[in-house]
């Protein structure tokens, strides 16, 4: 799909099809999650695929109880590695949050290109998703989405709610 | 472009042509910025393009003097405000980080589509940006980057230094 289709029609989705991705697509999908670039290139997520019943309503338990995300054939999880440089001079050990957040960009972009919907989660308890998933020391949670076929393909309508350019891009000063 | 494409595609681009990105591209690569998702839909963003060659030496200045940045017709500084939910229950103020840093993603991405090179900059000096461009209390730079078109198309190769997939994806745990 065209880029810019794709960013136009792109929604979040909470109700799915419990139909698995094709295999192709969901191949993009990663490919694109793989391609990020990051700071200094050192690629510090790992994303945990979850389609089990139990271990998908640990992390809806986990969502504050959002059970919707568990009508998703897969909840995806994307976890970051605290390394990496202080961006900026003051993001210190949380410069991850946008390395990850890029990887987690190219993976909702990649799914509206597939047809497939997904939901950034950020009301996650991270604790307990590490717990549910065995994230070792060192990772934390980014964000979870889950990712299927939506169940009408309606839910890819343009989105209108966006603030006018004039109040997010401004000329020589802020 | 086609999504997947512009993600194969996409580099750091170091050198750029003089010439002022053809405006309807421009006007694509704003849109895409100013479609992004993010939390509540807060849009917490604030993207400062600067031509002026006096100012954008005081940002170079703030990027550890990295000189060829200037070489581009614009640089592109993107702010972030600091207000949103505590995302994953650890983020606190630092959740801006994830939202500007979708905008970002969906800037470069989009710049790649036009045939625009971009080059995500993270070592800058927040406060002197801040200076330099006027960024007030309550908003910190999140990401710095040359935009215009690199001095030759060879700048759009494949990546190929990224991780196997098997390294960053896993299935039911981490």
């Amino acid at each position: 799909m065209e880029f810019h289709e794709a960013v136009k029609t792109r929604r979040s989705v909470r109700t799915f099809k419990p139909d698995e991705p094709d295999p192709e697509a969901m191949a993009r999908v990663l490919e694109a999650v793989r391609l990020s670039p990051s700071g200094s290139n050192r690629q510090p997520w790992k994303f945990v695929l979850v389609r089990d019943s139990e271990k998908k309503a640990e992390v809806v338990a986990a969502c504050g109880g959002q059970a919707w995300i568990a009508e998703a054939p897969i909840v995806v999880v994307a976890c970051g590695h605290k390394i990496g440089y202080n961006r900026g001079g003051y993001m210190g050990d949380m410069s991850f949050l946008v390395d990850v957040s890029i990887a987690f960009t190219q993976f909702i972009i990649a799914a509206r290109a597939e047809g497939l919907g997904t939901c950034w989660i950020g009301d996650f308890e991270n604790e307990a998703v590490k717990v549910a998933l065995g994230v070792p020391e060192g990772y934390d949670v980014v964000a979870v989405s889950p990712l299927g076929y939506p169940k009408t393909e309606k839910a890819f309508h343009e989105t209108d709610r966006r603030k006018p350019l004039s109040e997010i891009v401004s000329h020589e000063k802020f």
